[in-house]
């Protein structure tokens, strides 16, 4: 594929940032490498002068920004989401560096629209918000000090992207159908309804267990076939409940 | 080498910065990646507040920056210095990608300290400062709006910087023994000296000859014994003309 509709094709998603002049520099990042979809999710101020004045001469991409209240309404219709942190956690997949990662999205622009998502400057991403995503993501760092300002991480992310697009790339396995994000939620609403409906799962004490679930299957980034074959599974299921 | 080490024999110098903030954020990208060695020539206000604010939890690196009224002051004993450079110029040498010219700089850490160049933020280096490094060196960027952040480019640059003291080199020639900054300038100054005595260079009508010895030498990164063998030729001339 063309290498600009490739880059067209990735999302940059900016959840729950602090200070204005990041999403400024974001957005300036993103030009220079090429890339121009901005996501905001619920930011603190926008639209604010300062972004304005740090993007400089990328106005156009923050013009063209879209603003929305949760991260699902950035992922969806995507076919592949990464998430940049700088912390281990428990409950994670092993994580991608961002050279690797970048390959991977990229190479997923093939099938459809891919996000990478940035977190809040101070507390970075929720558990929940990386298990939104189907790939965490590190840029490796002096373990000493790991903290990239935010405009700076993106840029960094941007460059590897540029670099995947202008890089001759292997011929790889086909890729397979996979389900997108949407195809995925639906999923996992229609497993947390049965569960419940079997008692396996008590919304009122939780636990840890959906969290574990989309872990699980985040890690085998299901196929779109597959997700209809567990669909029918939980339908199957649901009509004995009932 | 320890990758520690050669990361520490890594000048990031800054060459009349205006903006004091962009001091501070390359101080913070240099101390995620690692890198300590923050040169400031002619900076337009240091020490300031800004500065310090943006370097976060870096402000190590900017209380140890030395700063300094020539860029020759910040390249004094340096065996390889490279400029970044978004422009094509007439007298430069070919421009190195960032990823080939990080590889490059850390490989000659083994010999010596090495500096990396980033100019002013409108004006970029003049042509006389880019032509005083060996290495010119561009960021592969959108070519309708290259213009990345200067804390941003430091950024990129210093990532690659890291990745490339990660990971492991195959095994390289012999490095030659670089003469260092230093004796190159030494050996510039006698041939200006020779070819003004002899009526070649015209200081009062010099046209573009320095800078055009200085790519031709540039581009060979002369070996000390080339520079001693150079010189020697120099002074053989001197005698003649006197």
């Amino acid at each position: 594929m063309n290498s600009a509709l490739a880059l067209d094709r990735i999302r940059i998603v900016l959840s729950r940032t602090s200070h204005p002049g990041n999403i400024g520099a974001a957005a300036r990042a993103m030009k220079t490498m090429g890339l121009s979809q901005l996501w905001l999710v619920a930011p603190q101020a926008h639209p604010s002068r300062e972004a304005w004045a740090r993007a400089s001469g990328a106005t156009d991409v923050l013009d063209a920004a879209r603003v929305v209240s949760t991260l699902q309404e950035a992922l969806a219709g995507t076919v592949l989401s990464a998430a940049l942190t700088a912390r281990r956690r428990e409950l994670s997949l092993p994580r991608m560096h961002a050279r690797e990662a970048a390959a991977e999205l990229l190479r997923h622009t093939a099938a459809g629209e891919v996000a990478l998502v940035f977190g809040n400057e101070t507390n970075g991403l929720t558990n929940d918000e990386v298990a939104l995503c189907g790939m965490p993501v590190s840029i490796p760092a002096n373990p000493e000090y790991s903290s990239l300002n935010l405009g700076a991480a993106v840029q960094v992310l941007c460059y590897e992207l540029r670099i995947a697009a202008l890089t001759p790339q292997p011929p790889a396995d086909p890729l397979p159908q996979l389900a997108t994000h949407d195809e995925v939620e639906g999923f996992f609403a229609h497993l947390t309804r049965v569960s419940t409906q079997s008692g396996f799962h008590d919304p009122a004490n939780p636990k840890r267990l959906l969290p574990r679930l989309r872990r699980l299957f985040g890690r085998i980034r299901l196929e779109r076939e597959e997700v209809s074959i567990l669909r029918g599974l939980l339908t199957s299921f649901e009509r004995k409940v009932e």
